[in-house]
């Protein structure tokens, strides 16, 4: 099915060009109608342009007409926007069918446009990292881009890792941890959002930051030590956040670094002291993150999860 | 004059123990009564042993009735226990008499015990980077710890940056900068609080963030590059908290590594930045922060600040 892709940078500058044009073409070469913001390029410091080139051309895809608004790429700079979008526009070219698509630093614009507007955007892949690696793109990701093209994008399922060894059980603190492997439940019209856990979170105690009851929030990471992570979590438990949702669910944290002071500190030890302080499920192994197999999430939706075990499957139905 | 220093480990577990002994050999070669607690050093995983355990080295430290609680260094753990601690304890022995001093992860509990308590604790070195490097300890930090143990450092003076080059200037969308070189202000009995950044930043939304209005905010980093500061920068800024403040005092931020992809982007950009965005002024180069000549300053004191120009002046009185 053909669909009008508008690609715009809003966040940092485009250094792999060639990657950003293998981007283009894939997308073209899949029948799209492929249009790139008159900006895309423009390099300033670290960022894709001033803020005010990168604030216009967010209102630019806004306007552009398309169907699928795609990020170049993340980086940093979104979050210097945000007093300056004009939520009212991006919630009504949502409405008029336009799909915001990115991650990363896009979470920044994701969770303001929900905190703002409540429209829905999609937690997915960038153009350059996503369409536009060397060899071929992720399959898995590519599926679940043409679902959402085309509106039969309508959950995913996954298994989650198993529960981790009784031995790091026994290091923290000699608590006991819960059985969660044989955990069963099934939760309805819950509010998905979530993304990037340091982006989220650097909205907490601002006015990008919504107010989610009872919801499901998704998180992922990149080059974050699991302390950094920890101390991210335990900012949104001790704000309320964590115990207001129905559930956690944790994606993918890569590209980390333990050393040797950490002498056996690791995600696990985070997840399960996590567990440990709040009833809300915490699940892990969502297929989302800063790596190539990853599905698209429509951030700010209702959505039941279902989860038997090891099995999870998020439902969102018909958009 | 002989005082009674109590060494404990609230946070990360102590490996360069050579450093440790140098420390208190140091102390005690001064004259100082120095105490070790039980567990100063204790190693579980990363921290100077579990939850449970710093948890009650904190507290002994409180009923030790020493005249100083001192870190034996910095880390990551203080987040962890901070629904934990016994602040009616804490905020007892300080009103006794005990000073607690210390930097960095100890950011957590200062800022903690000033929203639940309002009492002072003293930003300043750690047992093991300040008084146990090689070498000589730093005379300034030396004579500021010693002012402090004697009741007489009463404020402390320092001189600002030069305002960064018009090439910055016009890096930034062509902006003006108005001069602040020229800014002459006094500010009188305003809250001085902050630390770590990361530390505080961490704490915003939660229930051990203080609600100080028309204070002087201090803040210093370490190994976070500018867009990581000025992303924080930003969640205190769009939070209100920034404005809220009759100053704002930038330390030392150090050890972060600029890239090939910032193409000028830097410290003083964020600086610029920042200076744009708020009314309220930006100090910088307050001699505070992961550095080895630094002052202490007592947090949550009623300080006076006098700025003529690039010269600074805090002022806390006899406290």
């Amino acid at each position: 099915m053909k669909k009008h892709i508008y690609i715009y940078s809003p966040s940092g500058a485009v250094r792999d060009k060639a990657a950003f044009k293998r981007g283009i073409q894939r997308l073209q070469a899949q029948g799209h109608e492929v249009e790139v913001d008159e900006a895309a390029l423009a390099s300033q410091q670290r960022f894709a342009g001033d803020d005010a080139t990168r604030l216009a051309a967010i209102h630019r895809a806004a306007d552009s007409g398309a169907d699928v608004a795609l990020i170049s790429r993340g980086g940093y700079g979104l979050t210097r926007l945000l007093p300056d979008i004009r939520y009212k526009k991006i919630s009504k070219a949502i409405h008029k069918g336009l799909q915001f698509v990115g991650m990363s630093d896009f979470t920044a614009f994701q969770t303001a446009v929900l905190a703002k507007t409540g429209a829905i955007t999609w937690a997915g892949p960038a153009l350059g990292e996503g369409f536009g690696m060397e060899g071929t793109p992720d399959e898995i990701m590519e599926a679940c881009f043409d679902d959402m093209l085309c509106g039969q994008g309508e959950g995913t399922g996954w298994r989650q890792l198993r529960q981790s060894s009784s031995e790091d059980t026994k290091a923290i603190a000699g608590n006991s941890d819960p059985i969660r492997d044989s955990d069963s439940f099934f939760i309805k019209d819950a509010v998905l959002w979530g993304g990037n856990l340091t982006v989220l979170t650097a909205l907490l105690g601002t006015p990008y930051f919504p107010d989610i009851k009872g919801g499901i929030l998704f998180l992922e990471d990149v080059a974050e030590h699991p302390y950094r992570i920890e101390r991210m979590l335990t900012q949104l438990l001790y704000a309320g956040v964590l115990k207001r949702q129905k559930a956690i669910v944790l994606g993918q944290f890569t590209d980390f670094k333990l050393t040797p002071h950490d002498r056996g500190f690791k995600l696990a030890t985070v997840v399960q002291w996590l567990r440990q302080r709040i009833a809300t499920p915490v699940l892990t192994n969502l297929p989302y993150g800063h790596v190539q197999t990853k599905v698209l999430l429509p951030v700010g939706a209702k959505t039941d999860l279902s989860v038997d075990s090891r099995d999870a499957l998020l439902v969102w139905g018909h958009l």
